[in-house]
């Protein structure tokens, strides 16, 4: 059977949700464990209640609703994303899986429809990391990729912990941050934040995994000196170096492979004074592909280039490996549920491998994962000017709504009468 | 006649200067207007005093002391540099100059000279510039270049205004800042701060003028998006179009002249994100030739290569000229003192164009001006590790000393007994 989404609630409760923490430009600051996402998760969990479902908070402050099955066997299917946003954020991001997910479970209701598994709606806590490193840091401490001690520890700017944000705004549950059901499948629903979608003129994407992740930090050492003294021939450029590599890590993707990319997203001199040589320069780089072997061979290339450029300016440097996310390929049969989806519904949608880490990277480590892409107008993402128009909201929802059902197997429909 | 300043006596005094606004790295940190700058002034004028100079503090702070010559028609030579320091700066810099000067006039003393020109040593106030811009600040309002009012209100990073920092330490003089004398000739006396003399194995520098300066600042507008999920094809990468021009900066002297440079001292990305791609980077660069023409060739070729390289990369760019200093002939007169000076002395010297700028920068304006150069070990300068030999500070300090004698012209020298 299909279902299809209130298309008019969808969107009446994607702009409520999108009044708590609005900005003046129409985008959102709901960062994580603020006064903002405190009001996003006590609006939440009232939606949960509404709903009649089992609400519980774990160590890490992740909310999961729980809708029971018919068949004790059939175990549970996870559904959702996350609230928070980045400081100067969209409205649409990690929301509009939640929201979809909730307007899944309202139609369930509204259908008087019975699954043979459970169905767990969850919003997981502080997905952007910004405020608090690392991204996905709460599904990969429930997925036990990392400690929740480390977790706790970690501190925001100010040096506020984690752990003390977390019991500031009262979210700090007792349940463990680890699964507490036999979940089958999970599925997040998630704008794509790229281009491919709305270029290619799709209305919805089926993603079928998450491309590996390598990130990096060279620091490349000179001699500061004075810029009207010294004569060229006597430099040791540390900014040369560092600006000669942010040109070469610019190019590299281009002889790897088709979905590699690689940026330079910092690049600091010290001292950073209009008239020295900078002695010190500082450069991060993101790279990622579908493929981890290519992603590994990007890196040294990186390393190769960042080394040529040093010897080219006369100077030493160190490397630093930020971080190592492997890549993800998703179960067939939750990509297939998808596909089936759009395919029932009519829709026009392709196959993409994310190029974002989603908090499904973590649930795919626990139980067979997929995702559901909805369109970001010309790939705009982490800004005010991020933009789903409410046709390809719907048709996201819609799909994710169908491929959820799927997974989790009707059991019964009654009657309302 | 040749005069020997004491060896000795110059070094104790260096050092003795060197112990106020000490750091432990054994630099100075005597920045303009702070407790340490009133230290050293207050010393300084107590050397004037013991010297029984006619001691005149002006506006902007600029302390002078007088010595009479004997012909009040052969005006007054004028000789001095700075003694305040850049935050983390060496002991020699522009002190060694103020304190040769006053090694100069106790020779005088020493051996009963009387000149014709009067003679006037200065400590120019807040020539680093580094608390409060610009550079050589105020012997630019005493050549007029600078007016008063914009210099005082000139702020420090704290916000705290110039006039407001020199009441403070009690330094605003009553005196307009302005020349108060008929000056016939300015003489400087100032480390190289670059490799030339030590490389060269001169032993003291014969400048011949100041070279032309341009300082600009380009600010590329781009697309800031996220790093993961935006094909490399459709980026427009703020930070790759700066770094690009950084490298072609490098290069570009080497197009241009023997004595052209250009450095990148700042280059600010925007948002400074290791998974976002820049949308805006801000370069800066200082050129310098001794040739203006030349100079303004190499603003051209820079603006130049900014266009090329925003077109590459699909971003927008501004251009703000941040400063133009045309380059400074010295006096031949002055010039050939100091020549006449090294060879009389027996010393090695060579002739070379300051590749910083100087107080005698804004003197040239007023009076025929030239300048000395003593060695700077291996060009380091505005760093702890500045260093000349007491040897080579005594070689410049005497060139200086016969030089400023010579200028001056000798009147009579009396017998001590």
């Amino acid at each position: 059977m299909t279902v299809n989404i209130n298309r008019d609630r969808l969107v009446e409760t994607m702009k409520e949700q999108a009044e708590i923490g609005a900005t003046e430009k129409g985008g959102l600051d709901r960062l994580a464990l603020t006064d903002a996402d405190k009001a996003i998760r006590d609006w939440f969990c009232e939606q949960l209640e509404e709903l009649g479902l089992d609400i519980r908070i774990d160590e890490m402050g992740n909310i999961f609703g729980y809708r029971a099955g018919v068949n004790p066997d059939a175990g549970t299917v996870l559904l959702g994303s996350h609230l928070d946003s980045q400081p100067n954020g969209g409205i649409y991001d990690g929301a509009l899986g939640v929201i979809s997910a909730l307007e899944f479970l309202r139609t369930l209701e509204d259908e008087n429809i019975s699954t043979e598994s459970g169905i767990e709606i969850v919003n997981w806590t502080n997905e952007e990391g910004s405020r608090f490193p690392p991204a996905m840091m709460s599904s990969a401490v429930w997925a036990g990729e990392i400690p929740i001690e480390e977790a706790y520890a970690t501190t925001d700017q100010d040096g506020v912990t984690f752990v003390d944000a977390l019991e500031r705004i009262d979210y700090r549950g007792e349940v463990p941050a680890e699964p507490q059901r036999d979940y089958n499948a999970s599925l997040e629903l998630h704008i794509e934040q790229g281009p491919y979608l709305d270029k290619g003129g799709y209305n919805v994407g089926i993603v079928t995994g998450i491309v590996g992740l390598r990130w990096g930090e060279f620091t490349f050492y000179g001699q500061a000196n004075h810029s009207g003294t010294t004569p060229m021939h006597y430099r040791n450029d540390a900014l040369v170096a560092a600006s000669n590599l942010v040109t070469l890590i610019r190019v590299i993707p281009g002889t790897l492979g088709e979905r590699t990319v690689a940026t330079t997203g910092v690049l600091e001199a010290d001292p950073a004074s209009i008239n020295v040589i900078p002695g010190k320069a500082r450069v991060t780089f993101d790279l990622r592909d579908p493929d981890d072997q290519i992603a590994d061979t990007g890196v040294e290339r990186i390393k190769a280039e960042a080394r040529a450029a040093a010897e080219r300016e006369g100077v030493t440097w160190e490397y630093k490996e930020r971080m190592r996310a492997s890549s993800v390929d998703f179960a067939d049969r939750c990509v297939t549920a998808v596909r089936e989806a759009v395919s029932d519904l009519g829709y026009d949608g392709r196959d993409l491998v994310s190029g974002a880490g989603h908090d499904a990277t973590y649930t795919a480590s626990v139980c067979d994962t997929g995702m559901v892409f909805a369109v970001s107008e010309g790939g705009k993402s982490h800004t005010p000017e991020e933009f789903t128009d409410w046709d390809d909201c719907y048709a996201a929802a819609n799909t994710y709504a169908n491929a959820a059902l799927s997974l989790a197997g009707v059991a019964d429909v009654t009657d309302n009468d």
